[in-house]
């Protein structure tokens, strides 16, 4: 297993053609993380033996991902005392309006912080994760503000044609 | 612990308010039962736990209560292959919305049958318990006639004055 | 008519694109079941007429499937004390949402164990179903084991490429 | 029983409270009207038992109320060509939306028309069917107009202190 | 203006594209109708002339369709005393909830008969009209149950392959 | 009737108790208006009648505020090229958002700027309407910024105890 | 900068394909006005001093539009007392409900007049923002009733086919 | 101002009465931290010099809580780089579902880590700052678990009687 701060989990193959955005930007931003698949229902011993080992390999944060009833965030924070990071993916009749709910709506004790529904979560999931990291890490802070600079700028150059 | 083959689990004490109506309907029919309390997210261990236990002890169905983000059907299923009933609480903010589409809202392969929000889906959850019991036992089946049959009178002896 | 444990019903032709992941998965596990048109609106006597020589045949459980005001679930639960499941249609406008109401939100006395919307609720229809009649047939069980062990083993050989 | 034009069926003796309110304008309007309590449930072969008596008896159209999956006017006008009002009661956790869907979502070819939920929707399911039998009524038709200046006094009579 | 006994107004061009299925059903029934557009906030007066006119011309029933804030069955019910059947068209982001709302949440007093949205409720709709002139028209009747007659073997010749 | 720039409309005596914060803010900043009683469905006549008049008294603006199937804000807009200010009123069974989208979904062409529901909006539709008017009226602006600057004093003042 | 008394102001240049029907009809109606690109949160400084040049330069209203979390609009009603109108876009997962709370549900004190989603309210906002100008500028009183006579036209020369 | 890690901010001084559930629960587990009221509406300079201030003294975290169309957390933001945990608050007609999506559904960019509505997210907002934290400081993570297993024996406790 490689040495990663973030850990991106997802609870389905098919998340991932969202949650590459997330990796895409950490890979942008020269953030070692790993991105892998374990169903909180189909594989939860393998997803606790997962979480185990990663916390014995460096990791501080972990971005959950999960559609319909997305449970694994949830069931993620409930073995941990990490930060976890929750992304609801748009698979499904409801558009993610069920995946929301079943993660940002927590019972107290067990937190997860949610981004929103699908890629602009995916990015803020990771936006997110950085800010944390650069709270002890300089270099992330630079590459934060780095990055603010680059969207401000791409807003600025916008052309209404 | 005692043999029954209907397992209530709810995922707080608060919750009790509304699912003792499902306990009191399994009394009335004179079906042995127990009601517990385990968080999916506070007390996963103890739940599993109690999980192996029950199926040791009999249990053939669990019925499960909870509200907000309701994962703790979802979670008892993701570890047995009996019947799941889930009941969805009417807690917090969004009146039980949240909990339906966390319980109701299960990717393939993992099944909560989902009863309605609060005190209707609990009396329905013990009623769809039995009539599973029913399906081999024909006292159950017996009972559940005899219920129906009061109901029908009570509507009919309505009185709108 | 044939011998079989488990009946699909469905209010229309066209839902049949979805029901047949159910009808699928039986198959695949081997398991006598049939699948039927009836609308609870348009057919009600030969609904009716259905369900009574089905239970003089063998069937211990229906799956109901019903899209818009989903009535085809409940009306057959009014009918029967034996289980019904339901699947709500994600047809029309609403994408399913009207259907999860109309077919989850039974008032108290007639329960209808409810799966979620379109072909996750199929497939989980039909694996409850399965995980009933296991109660009291250990080579179900076995398949359903076996089937729990194939999707997790699908989930753990995901690649994210 | 009573010979009437309008029938007003509730799915349950809580309804009465709200519906009380229809049958008290017809009463006003001194429109014979008969309010009664089957469930299409509970009690569907009275339910129809009443039906077919009621049909002998003059009725010419149906008031039904019902709360939750609100299957009573639905199932109702699957049984006649007579026109079928619904009116949805807001029971139950979800404020009458999930009433509101089982109601107006009828699936093509069997309509339900659809008033708005609770005391409202009460009242204008006796007018609309009032307007009905105006059609062929001169005495109903200037009872409606009436009842249209009152309102309109009423409104011009406001006063805001 | 032709004799007709129901108008068909819709609120823009566009809905025709739903609202032809009102009309090829009441044509297919052979009964005189006519449709038009008339928007309730582009041309009221228009819309007001045209009510007065269809009325001297044998009007007894309006099925009035729009989208959005769809105010144009409300606004036609405040003008008359004949009944309103009003269609919602899912026009627009919100698929409808928008149009069924504004048309079914009418306030107490100015009653609104609403269907489902979209084509289904435009079927409805058309065959509620027709069930209303049934109650003094034997022939109508009879279509209504040929109809019925129709459809049940439309469902029951259904084929799953 | 009197001269007044800002006439606030409302459909029912009951949403005085609400739309009496826009008036009373009015009064504070001492600006000109009247509130009055007209519903769209009711008194559209007179309803009519009250704006030609009050146009020709100098109004410039109408707050409209009503609930449910909300029209009052459209239909006085279809009737006049004034700005018209919606304001949504939660009564009925969903809160105001029936109201909120009958208002705010107008049709393209006949615009009504809405405001939040209930006594926000209500407020939010008073202070709208005087940035209108101060677009020509400095002493408005004044009252405007003055306004403002007691509000964020109010902010500043805040104990949390 | 240019003299304008109306500004455009979106939160991303993808909303420039929904904004330019605003745009477009104020072309049409030969008015003065530009459309910029600013984001609430990526360029609030660049947003502010855009304003304040703005408001130097003869701005009246602000037409403001964003997608889901929709803050642009009252952000900058927080720096201005012009009249702001809101626009939501149908952005995201959730079509554009997100940005139509976001903008609507102000809090007290600072209004913003919203329209509504997509290009229905992009068209409204212009027109609205015109008929505000209107109050002191009899040419675009006139614009006002021409368009609305054009519309008028367009509905009554509507062809169903 | 003192050192504190964690500021809360609210928008209004009406939402201590749920945000005070945060300070508690930091207060029990002896974290520093200052709660505060500044709206990003009414106070948007203030709030930017509070913040600049305090992120001179010391701040890593802020929570901040909000109501209806939410802005608060998302404006905060846009001014740092430092983690934003974004509470909705209930307040107003739509339960906190406004103020739900107002927080979560940022666009990319500009993330808040957003919790559950009302108390429940208070709670977790201060659980989940405080795991951040303790990344970098061992005594928070010992002050964490020994909270998991408090409210682990809280819910091992419960009787049903």
């Amino acid at each position: 297993m490689i040495k990663a701060e973030i850990r991106i989990v997802m609870g389905s193959e098919s998340d991932w053609a969202v949650m590459k955005e997330a990796s895409a930007l950490l890979k942008e931003m020269n953030i070692p993380h790993e991105s892998v698949v374990y169903s909180a229902h189909r594989t939860p011993e393998e997803l606790f033996s997962y979480m185990e080992e990663a916390e014995q390999n460096g990791t501080r944060i972990y971005i959950a991902a999960a559609g319909m009833a997305a449970h694994l965030p949830g069931v993620m924070a409930s073995k941990t005392i990490l930060p976890i990071l929750g992304v609801p993916m748009a698979s499904g009749a409801l558009q993610g309006v069920d995946a929301l709910l079943s993660i940002v709506q927590m019972p107290p004790g067990i937190p997860v912080g949610t981004l929103g529904i699908g890629a602009s979560g995916a990015k803020n999931a990771a936006l997110l994760a950085v800010s944390i990291l650069a709270l002890e890490n300089a270099t992330y802070s630079e590459k934060l503000r780095e990055f603010r600079k680059k969207q401000k700028e791409k807003v600025l150059s916008a052309r209404l044609t």
